[in-house]
């Protein structure tokens, strides 16, 4: 026999107005006083054991600079929506943008829902941002990027481990000046890609030089534009770069390559991502192959341990990369 | 229709002894003529698809020293146990001595029998030791350690952010002068966390000072003695310590309490592991959880999800701890 609202709330001693905000999903509910309800609703047999029946896909932009439309987030999407497919649960997506006027309204509705789980895409977010959603009443893993002092199950790229191979690997070509070209917008992802890039000088006992590291726009058009000027600064240039990623990396090529700067010939350069444009460009771009489409799998495996699970242990799981050769890099001669 | 050995030795082109070797987990054969092998086994039905039967847990050890026995490796095992059960594996335990006559022998064997997925308990290995098991024929994940340069699927605990947190605590109490208590044996787990105490401290603007590290042999025992002899040359005291595990801590404790120096009145400590006699030693330390039960399941997970897909990409799954305040740390008075 089916139990009434008017009943969960004798047994949970919440008003039926409360019981029935929190069986509708209606926002404004502390989460304790939810998830409570939800208890008494499962076991009173008013709600189903295991009522998430969908991934809900958060995807949250601050500048929108980063999560740009690029192939990137569109295979990390299918990965999600593939492995969700596979067992059994429909993929949702929420856009989530801060400067929206519906911001508040449509974030709380996601916090509020019980009916997801959620995959919250917080390549561009800050600390404050991700934080918000400790008040989520279903489980959460946080997708693309790492804040160590939030406890959050989280998936995301091997970016220190990465990039410290990719400059060793400068290294063994015989490169000592190797300069950082950063993004001008700082993420989390190219924080820890600076970690790399430092450990493996330390590794060898180098240390970068300032002089060489260039902030740039990390759009295509801007990172040309800014590199184009601080070109015509006529600064001195270290004998390969790194790049944040592989669109600083083909935008300040194409800046260098119109100074009449030789690429490998003069300066080499390492990108980051390994979009398809790498094996184009001319000389294709050595860069980092990150698997998108594992990064979406093992988020949607993580997340559906949670909603099976009752344990409260996180896990910081970092998908490997791989270092992909190409025609970017030169071999320095021995001194 | 069952086929033979004699059918499958005309399929894949190899002799008969060689399919029978492959077949029957005899060591000496080529890892790429095995893999041929068993898949046109399994192809033409001689064996079952999904021939693993069983998670193997290889115990490693070069020294024993840290790899001792501890509950700290116990709580790991139960949890590979209890997880590869609630799938319907059997595990077993293949302890590899690297001072033992047999070692070559039993680590042959390990790697050549394909009935068991091989989870690699590394926490003593170094990068060679680890390395040998790339000629596994079945699946591998590494338990424990962390090595950049190999890829290995790997389940971990998460040091270095761990590391940073409780430095970072020590800090907010109002220390500036931490000493580093680290263990005389080297080993990843411990390079890790030295890398998280480093960037406490730099994120506070801070650096360590060398003359408060002091090596300590990883016993409890020999970290007291060792602890002991270093006091006797009267060196000048941090006011806290960061101690690299509760063993070295607790032995470090015992030293100071028995030449005069109060805990926390005059020196702070803080371990890490949180074994069962962190809460009755006097005073009671602080340290930081690890979750070794969720480490052993999300091993046998990993291992499971390889099995069965065919992707070759890996990743580093750090299971992140608890920092669980007692009385070892005193709140410096602000200056």
């Amino acid at each position: 026999m089916k139990v009434s609202i008017r009943q969960i709330s004798e047994l949970s001693g919440f008003s039926p107005a409360t019981v029935s905000n929190v069986l509708n999903n209606k926002k404004g509910v502390n989460k304790d006083t939810a998830e409570l309800i939800l208890k008494i609703a499962r076991e009173s047999g008013y709600i189903s054991e295991n009522r998430i029946s969908s991934i809900k896909l958060v995807i949250f932009k601050r500048s929108g600079l980063v999560v740009a439309d690029t192939p990137f987030f569109s295979s990390l999407i299918e990965g999600v929506e593939k492995e969700s497919g596979l067992h059994g649960f429909e993929t949702t997506v929420c856009n989530l943008d801060k400067k929206s006027p519906d911001f508040k309204m449509r974030l709380e509705q996601a916090l509020g829902d019980h009916n997801s789980g959620i995959l919250l895409l917080a390549t561009e977010l800050g600390e404050e941002d991700v934080k918000l959603f400790r008040r989520a009443i279903a489980p959460v893993v946080v997708l693309d990027s790492w804040f160590d002092t939030l406890s959050f199950d989280t998936v995301l790229i091997n970016n220190t481990d990465s990039v410290c191979g990719a400059v060793d690997y400068l290294i063994r070509k015989g490169h000592r000046n190797i300069g950082y070209l950063s993004s001008a917008i700082p993420i989390k992802n190219f924080y820890y890609r600076g970690v790399g890039f430092r450990r493996a000088h330390s590794r060898h006992g180098l240390r970068p030089n300032a002089d060489y590291a260039v902030r740039l726009t990390p759009t295509m058009d801007g990172a040309y534009h800014d590199m184009l000027a601080y070109l015509k600064t006529s600064p001195k240039l270290p004998t390969a770069y790194f790049a944040d990623n592989d669109i600083i990396a083909f935008g300040a090529m194409k800046a260098l390559q119109e100074s009449g700067v030789r690429i490998p010939e003069d300066v080499s350069i390492v990108g980051f991502d390994d979009m398809p444009f790498c094996s184009v460009t001319s000389p294709t771009l050595t860069t980092i192959r990150v698997f998108k489409q594992e990064m979406g799998c093992m988020a949607v495996r993580r997340l559906l341990e949670k909603m099976k699970s009752k344990s409260k242990v996180c896990s910081k799981i970092q998908i490997c990369t791989e270092f992909v050769e190409r025609e970017s890099v030169r071999k320095l001669p021995e001194e």
